[in-house]
């Protein structure tokens, strides 16, 4: 088994968010790997993640990091695989890690999710993934359903809120 | 020739912004096609336009609106084609359009790209394609490195600039 | 019984805000009804509901959303009754989803109450109503001199702090 | 003739945005008044203006007002009429306005629309009236149904932007 | 004994914030009165207040609000005695509250003091009457230096702090 | 003449921001002085005026300054003269200014007016006074009607403005 | 032992975030000293260190403060010495002393640190001290590596995260 | 002649902010280099750069950059030599830049100074060698006298300035 999708996160204290997007791959039988590197800590073992990536079978690369998060945008800069950006709240609510990361200059973009949004990045890494892999895409379309499902269940529960003049 | 990449705005005044994703595809000979759908004014529209994407080839979807920019969104939510959106300067500084752009709840992400990123999101378009097109993968790097060449050119001129104290 | 006023949120984790306004209709004896549908998980739904608001009898829409919140715009895009946005602090303290819901293009408007406001949109509501409803005009009228004495009562209980330059 | 809307606005210079609604209800065959009353500087006239209204024949009141914007609010504690807030662009690119406006404390909504939004608080200011006026509900069905004709147009127009690899 | 100084606020709940101005004004002895009038839910009451300020004695108002605060700015429209506007952190940090005090346009001033910043309300007050009473202006003068010796102990403090590296 | 107001901005090119509060005491007969000093650049003649402010008369000092903006609280840390600030908008629309001159920590207040509010400030600084001069009291009343009259002439003039359906 | 570099907080209550700065030193063996000293509170204690610490041998000077923070402005104002200015989170998420420290006009820089950055204030100091020290820069050398070995480290336990589809 | 600073800009369209630093050294007579070189666009010669700048003899680094302006904190990753981090105001009046600048994690400081504000970059890096050059220590003492003549000349003119009841 080989990783296509690789979640890298700038410190190992983002885990508690990134696993959103572990547990996405795990669930949808999608092989990936996780690892902490620092755009700031340990820039030599970032360019070679980076510049390897492509060749060790990468297809998305999904990079969290928060505060000035240069992470996303150092691995796009070495690489041609698409990178998902996901801000980590760390300070100031998240602001400064999505700007950090979403306002990237021409030629060089990194594919922003919301702030602290780890499963809406892997779900974002498969369907980029299911552009050129259908078994993939039948997945993600599977996924989906699943997401409507739950919420007309959340709709029947509210039925249970009783007020005198609510109509059900 | 079928479209591969659809470029949707939200109304014709965006379209010098979002003509530089239209020039990249051109230059790249990437088949796409453009169209000006509005969440709010031609919803039905909007929902023809999303549900038939997957069928008539297209790949990825580039969505551009300003303000309370919806578009990216609800083309997201009826589609697993990936969605771009670019959020566009209309007021605020265009912080009202990447904050309703790019703040999506779990479950439907929008890949988000600087404000007025057209540019951006063409190349990141691309990448995402390429991850199963290894022609357009090819196209990519080649775009890229044309990238690098114009900086180090840049640089070059910046010996131009002659102070008495400014060693070359 | 047929209710006039729909209260729609994006989740039902949004009830604890909501509900304020379903209290406040409960008191009032305007029957209303609630349901939670999402413009990105089930826009289907949402456009059903939305089509049909007019014909059903609904004369005003509450529609309450957090993050990039387009539920209130996109309902208010499918339909000419007036649609009231509550935005949900969720995360940024509310400030995206109160930018996502008051900043809509010019064609649609959206009725932006403040973060969290789900009574003063029930109020707004019921004042809507009010212009064709003289019987609700009048409940609107007294409930508005209730919270004048609310806070003519608590002066009173301010005269109870007592310090000895303090003047009563 | 008598007014059913009544357009107010903190200062003449605020007549370039606000004249959007006046327009409107012109086009719409809605009879309007509009004054200026400033809350800060002529607050006596606002208050005789608010208590009025109601019996004046009055449904609905549109106020615009800039920087920290009391107005609309004054204005709605004043009356049971409802209350359309314009926030205006004067500092801070209207984010002043636009707090000052739609964060009203429980007890006294203001329905507030986006900044220099007049457009769309005439469209409210319709709606508004239309929950008890069926005529006034089919002018504003037709007005819908042309801002989905203009986009249409628009979108034919775009048609005419051709590139070698866009695809009609 | 007759009040100098007003203090009015938007509810009782804000008397935990407003109270340090009360504090501060019975350690200095000047006589002052505590109200909760509310700009929205009482306007009757704050004109009749805001109108007899100056003839019944007192020299400066303290006005404390949160959220869309309108209340200082209120009563400053209605009377020349300078009003101190305490913006109360309620909701965004207390952003709207600050910029919907401060942002007063041409002709109205308010005195506005950091967010929750009832004390600096309470001595700006005292040092506003001071400019014609020369008793007042002692008082100050004397709880100024208190606050330096303050600062001078704490530093002493500092000494028992201790590293091998730290030189005291 | 002995002037009771002094003007201070941080540099020469605040004057046409800060010359409003200078027409304004002009106006009203009440004398004054201007001087530039710079927190940063001259602090030794800016603790000299400080320290020196009272003994010379000087009742209320006007600051003025742009981004990190020291002088009004500087000025209030050396003096028990009350210091009115005024936030210049020289980057950021003002907001590092009024963020760093209203948010003084206890102890030291600064009675801060809106961005670019220099007339607001001379206001004030009549009003302070007048809290112990009845002449100028009179001075600001006679000031705060020509308001009103100058919105009521305004409001004449909006009839002017004709449209079939506006009702005069 | 003499300090060469001196750690200045406006008040007691910051030492919980400068301390980070001290056990900096200390772990890298060079002497410092820390005082509290108020912009605000003790000008002239202030203006008395400043001014003698290029003579006291102090290299560089780091001065926390929040809310309006005048403190690392106003030292840097008196002294040529290079001063660090860490901005404290005591509102507004520390925007305000963000920007009150690191905007300043022309001719007087602060070298600024992110929110509550003590321990890169310490880290710069080091650096900027190695400019002309190489027994030093030999230590900020060794201290860079050890943050490598650190996420090295915390990368090696990121194995232990099992996932059926994690690839090791 | 050999250079002890480096200027690094991201884009040679930041030459006519960042060459008010050159100005300065010139000024000065400090030798110095200017380079364009991108984070994004020209990674490895960054790198080259970064890592060879102490041997080359540079004993401080500028770095200039807009939107999500990374440079500095690439650059201060790979180098023990002291960075001077410069937002440029590209998009969002610099707030993105300025945050993605200085809010670097613990372990690699960026000397952030204000938005454009490369003079300040410019006087800061002197203030930085002087901590080990008493020649240049000088040189920044003579800099900063000439700041107080201009200030002290620009009130002179300020006498010009005449009004009836302005007291020179």
């Amino acid at each position: 088994m080989k990783a296509i999708v690789s979640i890298i996160m700038g410190s190992t204290s983002d885990l508690k968010v990134m696993e959103k997007a572990a547990v996405f791959f795990n669930d949808l039988e999608i092989p990936f790997e996780i690892n902490a590197l620092s755009a700031h800590r340990t820039p030599e073992e970032v360019e070679v993640f980076a510049k390897n990536a492509e060749n060790n079978g990468i297809k998305v690369i999904i990079a969290g990091a928060g505060m000035a998060a240069h992470l996303p945008g150092v691995i796009a800069s070495m690489t041609t695989v698409p990178v998902i950006g996901v801000p980590i709240n760390a300070t100031l609510d998240g602001m400064d890690a999505l700007l950090a990361i979403v306002q990237m200059p021409p030629g060089i973009p990194v594919a922003t999710v919301g702030i602290n949004g780890a499963l809406n990045a892997g779900i974002l890494a498969a369907q980029m993934i299911a552009t050129g892999d259908t078994e993939i895409m039948e997945k993600v379309r599977n996924h989906k359903n699943t997401l409507k499902q739950k919420i007309v269940k959340a709709n029947e529960e509210l039925k249970a809120v009783t007020y005198k003049y609510k109509v059900n």
